[in-house]
């Protein structure tokens, strides 16, 4: 019943044919928390600058967010930048900056470190490993990771890989990470460097799980208006480690619900900037939601 | 129960990262009546040159096809030409020749004109209109087409599709065909250009059919080794329009159930070249992969 999330808390900047914004909350671990917050406790661990303003962290706190790992130092938020096309699957990244996140040394609060359920957003993978020590016994260990960190730090990569139970990435990511166009074939690959389940994201075309040799295929949900995919990947896991951890189930058909849970609160991110649709729904909304997957998805079997 | 179709009967040459085929057995006729064998009679309009085979002809009989709508005329059957990289999910064509094709006059034979559902196989919509209103009061017609008939004809495919109850295309299509990216809108200017039911082939992630504005998703069957894409469009669509022509049943839960066997039929269709997979199948593995189908997507409701 506790979650622990290391990640990004941001400012973004996302330029989209239907408008732009900018310098608005972002960050992989403020998705992911207020997405996971619909489910369960969770607790952040990440650092910002100087500059972030007090409303942004009076907002994690009015969702039950539990920010006494939000370290706070001298310097600049991390920064970044991107464009999307009419083909929303992509971002173009036309600036990073660090900032703070560059010399960030992550120490956990005592009260974290019993924290039984944990999630390793997209961060250094070195980091990623700093923060999973600290934590005593956790039941499951999912993470994240991106092209970057494959490319740039694979060996540090592998290392984490091997002490993490789930790992969700993009479909050119599992590609690239395994060496294997096929995605069946790659996800074999990457059971054998540690995590037993795998989820593939597909960005508008939905999500895959394997594990144990079965495969689960969720949709994504067709909308109307995708107004700015940044962030769904982190809102998707929010809901997926949120909902996970709220049950502790961690059998097939629960993980099933929770990738279902992860793709409601991912469609319902899209539908506007920053965190403007998921910081205000109820929980009717995620159950309706829920339930319009299973008529989006839903055929008779065979008499 | 009985099924019409008229499309390209064809000499295909295909270059895979695993292989490659020469002038093998191909064109969307072939593939659609083979794959509609499964469940149905079914009825082949088309044309073949002096060059073609007496074997092709005796295997579509083998598969209880109709063949006497396979006009045999002087000249050269339609032959295509194309190459896929290791993203099966697009062909590059190298070469089309349309050969005995480009004069083709198609004139059904009598005990065609009654047959009650037809499928307007991926020609020039002129050649479908005519086969068309050739037969007297068909209760379900069904299309097919291209990027190269919504560019270069545009007037005669718009003309065609008020005739038709269902329209099968691709994501790209759909989107060149409205002129609107999201695909939930396209589906709607689609709706009012003629066809009630829209079915987007979405490659590997799959298809979408939009009826009465509810969708429908149904995934592709991950596979460990894609081999040949090719036909697997027109596989899909003898599978979908075979179940509905055997069952002469177009509810949303008929329509759902004939999609999952077009899926299975594409499944099946790409795991080989030309039509080695799809001619030897039995029905206990197209019920099979049903079923598989159903593993691979169900979820348990809330409660």
């Amino acid at each position: 019943m506790s979650l622990l999330v290391v990640g990004s808390v941001a400012f973004d900047s996302v330029k989209t044919p239907f408008g732009e914004a900018d310098d608005v909350l972002g960050g992989s671990a403020t998705y992911f928390s207020t997405a996971a917050s619909y489910f369960t406790d969770v607790s952040v661990v990440a650092v910002v600058g100087s500059d972030f303003p007090e409303k942004h962290l009076t907002f994690l706190k009015s969702r039950k967010i539990d920010i006494e790992g939000i370290e706070q130092t001298e310097g600049k938020t991390f920064r970044w930048k991107g464009e999307y096309g009419y083909d929303l699957n992509e971002a173009r990244t036309l600036d990073t900056q660090l900032n703070v996140f560059q010399s960030f040394k992550p120490k956990l609060p005592e009260s974290y470190k019993s924290k039984n359920v944990v999630f390793l957003a997209n961060i250094d993978p070195d980091l990623q490993r700093e923060v999973l020590e600290q934590v005593e016994n956790p039941s499951l260990v999912a993470c994240d990771t991106m092209n970057f960190w494959i490319e740039g730090k694979k060996d540090s990569l592998l290392k984490t890989l091997k002490m993490v139970d789930i790992l969700l990435i993009n479909d050119g990511e599992a590609r690239e990470l395994s060496g294997e166009p096929n995605l069946v074939k790659a996800a074999n690959i990457i059971h054998s460097m540690g995590p037993k389940t795998l989820i593939i994201k597909q960005g508008e075309y939905g999500a895959l799980m394997f594990k144990d040799g079965k495969i689960f295929s969720a949709p994504a949900y067709p909308l109307e208006s995708v107004f700015d995919p940044t962030g769904a990947g982190d809102s998707f896991a929010g809901g997926f480690m949120g909902f996970l951890s709220s049950t502790m189930n961690f059998e097939d058909a629960n993980l099933r619900k929770a990738i279902i849970f992860g793709s409601v609160m991912a469609s319902y991110n899209v539908e506007a900037f920053s965190l403007d649709r998921i910081k205000c729904l109820d929980y009717s909304e995620l159950e309706g939601r829920f339930r319009e997957f299973r008529r989006l998805t839903h055929f008779e079997d065979l008499t």
